[in-house]
């Protein structure tokens, strides 16, 4: 077996670095939705990837307001020994790490995916140029205007729930989505898609990537209005780049 | 941030390194697996892995049948790529591979779980001590014994469809789920389980990692007769390990 041409030959392939593990659920189903909403039809034509599943890195929200352990250094350890394998780009299935996007990208020799450009991308994919986007996500995400700024520079406007809408439905789903309770996270959920819809938003984002787990895609279209997932945008971003 | 201590307790956790690709979904539905079965309740509780998902390995059973590329070179590329970066363990989701099981695990310094002999901890664990189980899987796996010879040490007799009906209902499946058509992929499987149970199978083990694709969970009830799933099993022995 010669491993020296072997070697040569997988490198020349690129491949996608992927920092899953946050949590570990939204790693896994962002790898099946890169398989998922491709157009290959054999194995063979997929993209190569690797997924650095870390559930251990620290809570994210909790990091940042400086309530728990410092996520960054985990999150530039697996970064890192992504690109050190070769990765040809950084994909980062968790929105609430996209607080630290500045600080990792600037790190790193290869471009870093970006979930909000990515979603933004999907709206237009989908033929919604303007209008309310309703945001759904963490606390920390949404308090501290992850989406916003990037949504008003492309010309939408939006809308997201009060403090203790996301606590008792997007945060609430979120937690039951970690703790392996997917089917009890689809009713708050899904009643937070209601009230964004009630208020006026055209479109609702799902922007925490636990959120798609909670609101599989079959159920979708039951709910009345278009929802922009931030899974699949990151994957369609993914293949975008491959 | 003190990069080199971080280094020191990532290093100091195992993790799983995961030899994917084959095909590409089955690799990402590992992982969703490890993470479903799991017990944890929160992202920090789960099991730290790497999936190497290589969709570009050369087809498995072709290559054991000298019609195609060599895939061994291209494993062995992926288990010594996880094994440097630290894995303490691999776990391969794909049963053909397993034809290679020798070659790799001797040329590797840590466990290879086999997918087999997970299995057959899987039947163990559903209370199914003798019998005869039907095996669903790939003409390779089946005609060369992967499976058989493991469950006659172990007590079990077996069963396998005939060569036509590999043809007709598991190799139809598969590769329907490698071509991203997974509710087509459904009549075929479930027509073969059907079969193995009319001819006195007490178990149908779905014994490539595609069929479990095919026969969603919340279908498997419906069959009438227990299914040993060895994406599952192989993920309840990485847990085992871990």
């Amino acid at each position: 077996m010669d491993i020296s041409a072997l070697n040569h030959t997988c490198h020349e392939g690129r491949f996608l670095g992927v920092l899953g593990g946050m949590g570990p659920m939204a790693g896994a189903s962002f790898m099946a939705r890169l398989v998922a909403l491709s157009n290959a039809d054999c194995d063979q034509q997929h993209l190569p990837a690797i997924l650095w599943s870390d559930p251990r890195i620290p809570g994210r929200s909790k990091g940042y307001a400086k309530l728990g352990p410092d996520p960054l250094p985990w999150m530039m350890h697996g970064v890192n020994r992504l690109v050190s394998m070769g990765a040809g780009a950084i994909a980062i299935p968790c929105n609430t790490a996209h607080l630290w996007y500045e600080q990792i990208s600037a790190a790193v020799q290869v471009p870093v995916l970006h979930i909000v450009q990515a979603v933004i991308d999907d709206l237009r994919r989908q033929g919604i140029h303007q209008g309310c986007v309703g945001l759904m996500g963490t606390s920390a995400t949404l308090r501290l205007g992850l989406y916003q700024r990037a949504l008003e520079k492309n010309g939408y406007r939006w809308m997201m729930p009060t403090e203790t809408e996301i606590a008792d439905y997007c945060s609430a789903s979120i937690t039951l989505v970690g703790a392996n309770r997917i089917a009890e996270a689809l009713k708050p959920a899904a009643e937070c898609v209601s009230i964004l819809k009630s208020r006026g938003a055209d479109v609702v984002v799902l922007g925490c990537t636990e959120l798609p787990l909670a609101l599989p895609h079959p159920i979708r279209p039951g709910l009345g209005i278009p929802i922009v997932d931030s899974i699949d945008a990151l994957a369609l971003a993914a293949m975008d780049w491959y």
